[in-house]
């Protein structure tokens, strides 16, 4: 599967995903007034109103972007109805020739991660038939609870051609509270990637593996090192834009080529209607904004991978 | 809220949680036949033998019992039409008086824990209206993001009075491949419960918080230490039965009151019907041999508390 994200990075000559994390905050009034009347105001008018938000954007920058990165808790919180429009929003982004990410964060023991790999990745055999939960391509998962936490999902990425980003350093502030923290002389997320590099050589996929690393674009240093610990992991860089990441604090996660690393934003496109910076759009483009908003992501990174 | 926990663990007498973790090898032929007649032989045939199943188990135990278990990746596994499902047994068991503890893991940065949070124990405002995605009673919270990560659970628990169990030593055999790692002279486990214990001081309901922790049944002597690092945090403790942990293993567990521990067991009681233990009910009476199994654990541990 990796190599599929690889070639449609080339094809695009953009090394970004759009984080599709709809909140009701992000969305125009007067979508959100259409479905309210159409589906009532609860939450199925909400879920249906982060449906046609999802749907504009998509629509506007497919042919843009390798992928989508879906952030499953902006559903969740919507329950049911939400985890409805999350898997039309996964089915719809496939039918447009997007890879999706799905941003789920799971981690458990063996037969229970087994249990999340399948209902993500993989499939199961009911009866004669093979059935899909929500089919993403790729998940990111939790490494907490070790190698049987993370390799039924390698399993599942092997049989089904699928991918998954393990969390190595994170972007949040605190995120170094126990990442950070040095055993053996080295911080605990070195010793965390060095284990994604390892599990990563169980699903080679070219030059890389189904197995890559998810590290913060607010750490570049950090970064740095990573990207020399896991030479096979791609790198997914949240953190870009509104977590205040730039262009030229993401050039040490890519390799001397362009590749290794695919950065991810969310509220800086899909929100960008609403921006300062997209003054012309505040009336309720949504989809106009991101797109301009890819465009410009698109070439702040070219310049700083031009002037590395 | 883990008042309410305590409260019902001293009714009852059990310190005990039966996992809700469905898979269709543990459910009779018989039921599965019917229920794929019913609703075809597809994902939503499967979750409605999930129902059936759990139904008749909550029939069972519900008097037995304060707490109930119910494993999300499971029902993920079935994608939309599994968590269907898992709603409707969170509701059910909760209109038997059952409390839920929401076994999800989730872990994220800050807003997007929160959406969590909000999804799972807390509720959104939706118009005038307030709405519950999955309204579980307490949920299971992964601590590898730090302080960001857990604190928006800690809000919606003060708020809205629910509970959490923080990931702290888990169960499986490769816990220890990062959370015994040493840091400072001591395993990172022992940290994250040193944060669990002041997380917790910002939400104390009583004696205890309503911030817990999760420390596996298979490790013993790690518990031991754990109790006394957390004096006020709850431990959930899984692995006991099918993962080797038994009654003798838990004493430490507990403080000298016989409380500070709830011991949870999945497989044990929910596929007990299938043991060789429990021969008599091998012809599929599922909910019978669950209450024999919930009765036998019962006295396991209360007498391994007495000769403590």
């Amino acid at each position: 599967m990796i190599s599929k994200l690889v070639d449609k990075i080339v094809n695009t000559g953009a090394p970004i995903v759009v984080g599709l994390d709809p909140k009701l905050d992000f969305i125009p009034e007067a979508v959100k007034t259409k479905c309210f009347q159409e589906k009532g105001e609860n939450l199925e008018g909400a879920a249906e109103a982060f449906w046609q938000f999802n749907k504009e954007i998509i629509d506007n920058i497919y042919d843009l972007v390798p992928a989508v990165k879906p952030q499953i808790a902006m559903y969740e919180e919507l329950g049911i109805p939400g985890l409805i429009t999350f898997k039309k929003t996964v089915d719809y982004c496939k039918e447009k020739g997007l890879l999706v990410i799905g941003d789920i964060k799971r981690g458990d023991i063996g037969s229970t991660s087994e249990a999340y790999a399948v209902g993500h990745l993989g499939s199961t055999k009911i009866g004669d038939k093979v059935y899909r939960g929500f089919d993403e391509d790729f998940a990111t998962v939790n490494p907490y609870l070790g190698s049987d936490g993370v390799k039924p999902f390698i399993s599942v990425c092997n049989k089904e051609d699928r991918g998954i980003f393990v969390l190595v350093k994170t972007s949040n502030p605190s995120s170094g509270e126990f990442q950070d923290r040095i055993i053996d002389g080295r911080p605990l997320y070195e010793h965390v990637g060095e284990q994604v590099e390892k599990w990563g050589l169980e699903s080679m996929d070219g030059a890389y593996s189904n197995v890559g690393a998810v590290v913060g674009a607010t750490y570049p240093e950090m970064g740095k090192v990573l990207r020399d610990i896991m030479p096979h992991a791609y790198i997914l860089v949240p953190g870009y834009g509104a977590q205040g990441g730039k262009g030229k604090d993401l050039v040490h996660f890519f390799n001397k080529d362009g590749l290794g690393a695919i950065v991810n934003s969310s509220r800086g496109i899909i929100a960008a209607w609403k921006s300062e910076n997209y003054k012309e759009f505040n009336d309720g483009r949504v989809g106009e904004a991101a797109r301009c908003a890819v465009l410009d992501m698109k070439k702040d990174i070219a310049d700083a991978l031009a002037s590395k």
